[in-house]
């Protein structure tokens, strides 16, 4: 809260400012202002506010503000300017890996057009190899500023190195030894490096048991390896093991926070990541095949209940309580998928055995559903539905919640053997799935239980 | 899938050395795996076993074992350690930050014993002072171990102190300047140490305008703080500004996982953080709020429905839809909420205004009712279930997507003014409410248009 109040705050102060053209009184007013902070307000900016507040703040922290943008401001942002002035006024300064973000948002031909207005045409080209590799892969993660230092050499020409590219290589964590054909040998931390002597070789003080990545690891993977192993960078190395980049935890943050989204969202019933600024048909395409899914399970449903017209003709009071049989099963399944799909994904499930977690679910849905369905015998004999309805009513929602929750503990797990994400087993799936199987059950054990049938 | 097969390698492997007692050998079998790797395997290693190994271990890579150890794992194997035990060989060797971890698992009397068999009082100081944070806030994240130096000092008397703190400080990525009461003043990074001459004034290297955290900062709070700013570690001050403690990236990590679970957790109707090894009460107790919400919420739609008694004895096909309007009700509103939540707890949903948001979902829930209840006519009307009907139930359809899915937006935007969590609302409340709003629009739409009402 306290983010958007003096968020607000500088809104007010700087709108007057913005009106009066006046670049000095904007340069001072955010002189205490962090980037990221200054780039909040850009939500609340227009295009013309915006390119004025970029163009007379400090060129170093006017691209610093551009990059903690979000994606969707940087988009709206960038088309006011063209592709010189993305070149020389904003990917000039950034780091590789966010400039490939930068590129990634632009139509391919600026794009281009951005790369052939760098001045330092080595960099274009990093760039444009880094282009080549997805966003959600090693490569993609990576920036290609790194200290890199040849293996034989001393403490000494190691300092020497990092003073070089310091200019380049703004935050380092870390130097990397490669040898002659540039194959990456060892990790050698900056922490080492302080403490030893300057002709020291750098062999001596060079960590070989190092952790690299593939350039074409999945981001899941890097994020899985640097929070397993509690890495702050990890080296990026290309198929012939030499060294091309690295990643950063702070990358792999943003990653995990996402990658954490998916399962909420295919909980949800979105087939793609959405957010609600996105155009309608966009929102409309992530929705509707679940709710596809869901009708053609609905449809079932009515099948299924069809079959029991007469039934219900003869009691119609036996479709007062479809309603919440069927609601009953789907919640007791979602919650027992939610279990399984939250241990998998984050690792602490461990045994993967089915039976020994089927008794224990068996148990837990039995003690649950033992009490929701007490409850609702007494509402029914309360309100009068007739004892022998109330206990078909009662027998039914045990049974379903029972076999329900262990449904929604085998899907996950015969989801994650048939390399299926499990998550699909927690969205609309095992609800529709719950639905038709619960009011199956009950109208069986209404015919079954009941005389009138 | 690749870790999995190693362990299990890794498992037939040391299994016949652990019979043979044959400390050797492990400790060459274990000399080229790391202690997150070695750590996997004692999920399938009895007490005794894990025991054994531990002990075999070169002591230094059985700590980090043990600190690799899922918390399960950990408690587990305490029950066969005394305090001395854990004292000497465990806890001595730990970083602060992780010996209250594992002591937070003892029970508390226990966990003051294996305080008392510390050697070093000062640590156990320290850890006592440490125990006192919750271990979801700033104090319980942090870690003792840091580096601070007097800011009047030169490089070469900091890099003297990094030298004397080497040992106990294992990983350094920034060095603390603070004043002769303890108070924080700035930050040095490593690099700038690395490239300053020796009798630079520190001064002239410390960033001032670093970020700091109270020791009483929520994890989420420090989880967002170092996600915006992309720091790697944060320093953490009293009251009165003191330093008392860094957290670093990775513990974060962690946290930011576990939170972006709890969405997850709550859409699933669970009430608390489980894991499905939890014992049978934890787990019921986690479900059974929200299916007793849904039980209430299906006693609701069953007396909603009892009212159309009359129709429903008069068209038993009107109850054959029940569960596919109930159905999309909830799946359309638990999407449009999801969307909506996702936002909100991702920060890119800038405007919280809701107008315009409706206008938007209208359209989208406008354009995917049309298309389900297409199908659904077509569906009904070749089944041969009567114009008059099919008409009906497609309208429905229609009504009840379009009414959910504006409900779905609307209530997280006003739970999270009304500071409510706005995750609530994506639960099996929304399902729920949708039921019954939706069998209501279904059953007066049928009473309005059917000539047989």
């Amino acid at each position: 809260m306290s983010t958007q109040i003096s968020e607000i705050q500088l809104l007010n102060d700087i709108r007057p400012l913005i009106i009066d053209v006046d670049a000095a009184g904007v340069n001072e007013l955010l002189q205490h202002h962090r980037p990221e902070d200054i780039a909040e307000i850009f939500w609340n900016l227009e295009l013309d506010e915006a390119k004025f507040l970029i163009k007379v703040i400090d060129k170093e922290k006017a691209v610093e503000v551009i990059r903690s943008l979000d994606e969707e401001l940087q988009e709206r942002l960038f088309k006011g300017y063209d592709a010189k002035e993305i070149a020389e006024d904003v990917v000039a300064y950034l780091d590789s890996d966010d400039s490939v973000d930068i590129l990634n948002l632009l139509p391919t031909q600026k794009a281009e057009e951005v790369l052939s207005y760098l001045d330092d045409q080595d960099y274009a080209k990093n760039l444009a190899a880094m282009l080549h590799y997805a966003d959600d892969i090693a490569g993609g993660l990576m920036a290609k500023e790194l200290v890199q230092v040849k293996h034989n050499w001393t403490v000494s020409q190691c300092i020497e190195e990092i003073r070089k590219q310091a200019e380049e290589v703004e935050s380092v964590h870390a130097v990397y030894t490669v040898d002659e054909k540039n194959i990456l040998k060892g990790v050698v931390s900056l922490k080492d490096i302080v403490l030893a002597k300057a002709h020291t070789s750098v062999i001596e003080i060079t960590n070989t048991e190092f952790i690299s990545v593939n350039a074409y690891a999945t981001g899941e993977e890097v994020a899985r390896l640097m929070s397993k192993y509690d890495l702050i960078t990890v080296p990026v190395v290309d198929s012939m093991n030499r060294l091309i980049g690295r990643i950063t935890i702070d990358d792999v943050v943003d990653f995990i926070r996402e990658e954490a989204g998916k399962d909420f969202q295919l909980q949800a019933g979105l087939s793609e990541s959405v957010e609600s600024e996105d155009k309608v048909l966009i929102l409309s395409r992530a929705r509707l095949p679940w709710l596809m899914v869901g009708l053609i399970g609905g449809l079932g449903s009515s099948m299924l209940v069809s079959n029991f017209e007469g039934d219900i003709s003869r009691l119609p009071q036996i479709a007062f309580f479809m309603p919440v049989v069927a609601a009953m099963g789907g919640n007791a399944g979602v919650q027992s998928s939610a279990i399984i799909v939250q241990g998998l994904a984050n690792n602490t499930l461990k045994s993967k055995n089915i039976i020994p977690k089927l008794g224990k679910e068996f148990t837990v849905s039995l003690i649950n559903g033992l009490a929701c369905s007490a409850i609702l015998l007494l509402f029914n004999v309360i309100l009068g539905h007739g004892y022998d309805l109330s206990m078909v009513v009662s027998i039914a929602l045990i049974t379903v919640i029972i076999f329900a929750s262990l449904l929604g503990t085998i899907t996950p797990l015969l989801l994650v053997r048939l390399k299926i994400d499990p998550a699909l087993a927690t969205g609309p799936f095992i609800t529709t799935t719950n639905d038709v199987i619960g009011l199956g059950v009950y109208f069986l054990l209404g015919r079954l239980l009941l005389g009138t049938f």
